[in-house]
């Protein structure tokens, strides 16, 4: 970057309404100039009020990015809010973060060798009103690990284990758990920033 | 990582034979333990001596990551020296870094609009002998850009434009120049991390 002339053309601010640092790391590295904003939104109220017959792990991705960008956006209306979400979908279930070692070891096991999806929502709102809504999805193949090899990984991941879905950080050490994934890197790390690109630049707030 | 333990198993040191910056957080970042060194090759030289008809954009990355790694091997017989070129392939030529600003809006307005193929190849070495070497290949469609929007980009990316060969870094504002992409991130980046994963778990390397 030269002097104060950013990607950003137009005076709205941009908030990221997510504390994941991986997230802001990915949007700041792209050139774009952002605030942090919190969401208090309650996640699992919100999941559960879906209806049960379309509750799909894509259908709450979106619902919880859009959430999150609705509730900054009712504090900053001028702003330009990306919400984010992301759900792991492993044999038609939802896997949330876990809280004990147990935990890990076990949810890694039930993984092994087999194909997991992360689906990536996010969510552009102003006004209060979202203006673009958005999912896509990575399919990770896990190695077959050997419980040796869990708790190797286990011991070597410390308390990033607690940090993410699936128990691991693909942009770390997690990288290593994978025999091949299909998918973009940055679908895998959260946050689909060809769709975020591809969006402000048709709202014409970029500068090209 | 907790305390000293890391995913590499074995008592003999790794060196990256790359200056890249960006190949050395890569490494880093999924954990392996390595020290960095320059390897003083002439790659010039090294290209012109390749077979001229058999000198494909994929030979040349792969000539030149083994140069280097075998150029850092000699002087560390004992340890795993990994070494990293990549070649930019644009309708059947090799681009290299340009050093001026005009030349960088000139290659930019040839390349848009138009696909271009990265090669990233990676070596192997130990004690002076190739134990790997492989490239990959990424394809990136560049969008259509006016010459507006070329100056912009360059005025945004400043002395980024000469430290890459295409005039971008797809892991910052470069991101902004493709309609899309079809190749994994790390081919891109130039350091193709699941070859080098896999080649070092198969060695027997890893501790997981």
């Amino acid at each position: 970057m030269t002097g104060s002339k950013t990607i950003w053309s137009t005076r709205e601010p941009l908030i990221l309404a997510s504390q994941s640092p991986i997230r802001a790391e990915l949007l700041k590295k792209v050139g774009f100039p952002f605030s942090v904003a919190t969401a208090d939104i309650d996640e699992r109220k919100i999941e559960n009020e879906l209806n049960s017959d379309t509750k799909t792990p894509q259908k709450i991705a979106r619902a919880l990015a859009e959430a999150k960008a609705l509730a900054v956006s009712h504090d900053n209306p001028n702003a330009w809010v990306i919400g984010a979400d992301q759900t792991l979908e492993f044999e038609h279930d939802i896997l949330h973060k876990v809280v004990t070692r147990q935990e890990a070891e076990t949810q890694l096991l039930s993984m092994s060798g087999k194909a997991h999806q992360l689906h990536s929502a996010i969510a552009v709102v102003r006004e209060s009103k979202t203006v673009s809504l958005n999912v896509e999805t990575a399919v990770l193949n896990m190695r077959t690990l050997s419980r040796h090899d869990i708790q190797t990984y286990c011991d070597l991941a410390g308390d990033a284990l607690f940090q993410s879905v699936g128990c691991y950080q693909f942009e770390g050490l997690g990288r290593h758990l994978f025999a091949s994934v299909d998918g973009r890197e940055d679908v895998i790390l959260g946050l689909p920033l060809d769709s975020i690109i591809k969006f402000f630049r048709s709202a014409g707030c970029l500068t090209f």
